[in-house]
């Protein structure tokens, strides 16, 4: 059995919501799986490198947006930009690190559906009540998730899932490593794909 | 006879040099010229942007590192790290511009070597004597160029150049327009080929 692409998301973005649809693709054609893993850029991440968010420099702002159109339709995922402000990935994110515990295939799912919640049909997945419902609604016991969340032991779960990011590299999502290699965005997926064919980089 | 394929370039990029190379190849397989065009990406555009060069930013940094070596492998452009500090690519954006007033292709020829002076043999660009010598190898009449370095018509072209890029939406390079479509990065040059072929985005 060949080692898992580790995918690093964060729900707040929306190029991670493509890269997370494009990504089972990728795996499922080189014979490979996925390991979901949660990281929070903004509130840590870009502190650590002492960036803001990258849509709010100028410039670059407008070219993310041209670009998010652009891939939506290339890896036909489509989505909606929502106009909510403030959203927050915490309680999802811990959410998922609990369900991981004992179902990792579940836990994909529950995050495939805060990211269809956010990104298709453009609703809040910041508070406790919109996480314990989407995980509900997959059959994960909601009377022991909600506790679950309030508790150190799910904060310091996640504080340690985004230092393991930190230490591979990771700066920004969708991040995808495969044996040792690093590729952020879904404009690297096509030399992550040469990487799994090939082992090396040399074009063909 | 189609439209060419802008290329906004800053010699000092290591990406824009890999950049330079390949977009001649897709440009070639489309039927499409290249338009060269320079652009102070460190002491202009990120000012605008309020960012650092982006090899300075914890976590980033190391990443460009290693995409600039795979980017090297699969687009088979060799080059060196130079370990010169405070290189400047004024008087080399001035001389192609004054170059290319009257031969677009010497010019382009010059800015190949500047690129390979830097990223192949690792010698510095940014002195005078250096562009004067790299045009004037190439049969460019080094008596006349090297007075109009120092006056303010080359100045101000460059200084349009910049503001022509950012009005089109350029804040790092290397950059690719075609046919009004915005790409930035080698890891972008598949999205633009498709754009090339189909004029649109939706994969095929």
């Amino acid at each position: 059995m060949k080692p898992p692409i580790v995918f690093w998301f964060d729900p707040l973005s929306p190029f991670a919501f493509i890269g997370s649809v494009e990504i089972e693709r990728v795996a499922a054609r080189h014979g490979r799986r996925v390991d979901w893993r949660p990281v929070l850029i903004g509130v840590t991440v870009l502190k650590v490198m002492g960036m803001r968010p990258l849509r709010d420099y100028p410039l670059k702002g407008p070219y993310l947006d041209r670009d998010l159109r652009r891939q939506a339709a290339y890896f036909d995922v489509p989505l909606r930009k929502h106009g909510l402000a403030g959203v927050n990935s915490l309680a999802a994110c811990r959410a998922f690190l609990w369900i991981k515990r004992d179902d990792a295939a579940l836990a994909k799912r529950f995050a495939q559906a805060i990211f269809a919640r956010l990104w298709r049909r453009g609703e809040d997945i910041g508070s406790i009540d919109a996480v314990v419902a989407e995980a509900g609604a997959l059959g994960v016991d909601a009377g022991a998730l909600r506790p679950a969340l309030a508790g150190d032991d799910l904060k310091q779960a996640l504080q340690a899932s985004v230092a393991e990011a930190m230490s591979q590299g990771v700066f920004g999502v969708p991040s995808f490593v495969a044996d040792g290699e690093l590729f952020w965005g879904n404009d690297h997926l096509w030399m992550l794909e040469h990487w799994l064919e090939h082992g090396d980089f040399a074009r063909k």
